[in-house]
């Protein structure tokens, strides 16, 4: 449920944030889709205009979701290989240009489709350094696999295709799991946990921002996010503006048992009040012109209270004066 | 294949070690299922021989694997409960021991039998707090379950059991499996790890040995069991001594698909070689008469030579003299 927002108006004491900054929600994003909403100011993070809207819209989940996993578990040097299932959910491909990025090497599984060659190109040109589909994978034979072994696996699948990927697991390495797309649970033989000596763990952004909120490292990482998308080192899945009014399509392709859509929708909500938004900047308008004459008004009063102080101390002052004098 | 042995001879500059010492192997136990053997100084530990050697015979596995399991992986404070299956193995048993003196709660699943009553009452002499078949266990109900949710669970089971132990377990809990003996593979909802925060990790003590052999952690760790054994708070599973001749049958109680003897069988060496070991004792005794002789022998040539020395300095003082008076 991310989002990105504007802001109309600020309370009193607010000074961190002002009318028209961009701003995302820092704690659970719950209420990101609507028009107009209220929030607190230290339940959103101020985002720079150089971030472009559609990476801004999905970057406190999806980006922040690959950032942790990559960071959080294994220690992983450049070189270090990196495999996972999924690959092109709007995680997967931060994954793969956060690995680009940092010098890891990404190994990547999507499931087979009819345009399987043009998704294979959009990942590559992210910065996939491998992508197989689940049948070209498990095709795969553990003694001619020809990576280094990887260290870490981000799973978003679960089932047989996990199960399989955990026999080309480097020793000690870790398995993440954060989705269970394949609606089958994770099965693994005694053997991974015994001689391969394999961790299994979870990630849980919702946990995470609990345990992170409006703390150093959670800010650290989201200015290195902005820093990165702004400069144009991120870039946004393969998405599609959709406006409110069509919200149907865009769930519609969302909830699809087939989910091969190729592209995230983001829900655009900046038509649907444009003649309203019309009527608040007049509004705006009216108000600032107010609060203006107010203070033109006070100027005014200030300046006479002013002046009457002024003339009562040189009056008394001649006063004192003339009793010198006597 | 772990055991104790006897030490018959030590080799030229062994001075840590000395004939009638007991001793347990330091790494991989291989070859000490034998009724003689060469080891190096360094691959064998002492015992103190106020450890009864039913305990020292089985410690080197299964006390050791209960030991670390509880240690390495989650902080547990007094009053934590910790929950396994496979309970009256010998490693359950030890398990039970150590939750019992460290003040952990255990709660324990064995598989019924026919005298599963008898088994509960021995294993809750032994400390267990509860004991639950696997029947009785799948019956409780999760709403119901009455204990601090268990922040451990030691697996060397696998399979459906497994899996519904994890809805029992604390959350960010860890799982340890140390073995597979329904021949299942360990199944979890995605859930688990994402919302309930599990960690799955193994325990090999083969590779614990590898990282740990000579080093101080394993040796404080020895001690510390070798005090509780010879103390009388550690006792040796359920067991029973069986003559190395009688192996066919020790082998097949272990091997008994069934598994539900009972006992363990540890093999019983001392018989075997009993002619034998009268004549090393004899050939024992000879080479130290001879031994006894030889210093004898090689203390009257001292004398001798010493006699020798000190009649020429005599001489050489009385030249010296009789110089002095020319």
């Amino acid at each position: 449920m991310e989002g990105v927002g504007e802001i109309f108006k600020t309370g009193f004491n607010v000074t961190r944030l002002g009318e028209g900054d961009r701003v995302i929600l820092s704690g659970e994003p719950i209420g990101s889709w609507s028009s107009l909403a209220l929030f607190e100011a230290n339940d959103v993070i101020k985002v720079p205009k150089r971030v472009p809207i559609e990476i801004a819209a999905g970057l406190v989940i999806n980006t922040v979701t690959a950032h942790r996993m990559l960071t959080d578990f294994v220690e992983l040097g450049p070189g270090t290989n990196v495999i996972q299932n999924g690959a092109n959910s709007a995680c997967g491909q931060n994954i793969i240009q956060l690995c680009k990025l940092w010098g890891l090497v990404s190994i990547n599984i999507v499931r087979n489709r009819p345009n399987v060659e043009e998704l294979k190109k959009q990942l590559i040109d992210l910065g996939a350094n491998y992508v197989y589909t689940e049948e070209e994978f498990n095709a795969l034979d553990e003694k001619d696999f020809f990576f280094t072994r990887p260290k870490l696996a981000l799973n978003c699948v679960g089932g047989p295709l996990l199960t399989r990927m955990l026999k080309f697991m480097a020793p000690g390495a870790t398995v993440v799991t954060y989705g269970g797309m394949s609606y089958k649970p994770i099965t693994a033989p005694t053997t991974s946990f015994i001689f391969d000596d394999l961790t299994f763990k979870g990630f849980w952004l919702k946990r995470w921002n609990e345990d992170y909120r409006n703390k150093d490292k959670k800010e650290s990482m989201m200015n290195e996010l902005f820093e990165l998308s702004a400069k144009g080192f991120l870039h946004a899945p393969a998405h599609k503006f959709v406006p409110f009014e069509k919200f149907k399509e865009a769930l519609e392709n969302t909830l699809s048992p087939k989910g091969l859509v190729g592209h995230k929708c983001i829900l655009d909500f900046r038509e649907m009040h444009a003649e309203q938004e019309k009527e608040w900047a007049k509004e705006r308008e009216i108000r600032k012109a107010k609060e203006k004459e107010e203070i033109k008004r006070k100027g005014a009063i200030a300046k006479a209270d002013l002046e009457k102080v002024m003339k009562e101390r040189e009056r008394q002052k001649t006063e004192e004066k003339d009793k010198g004098k006597k």
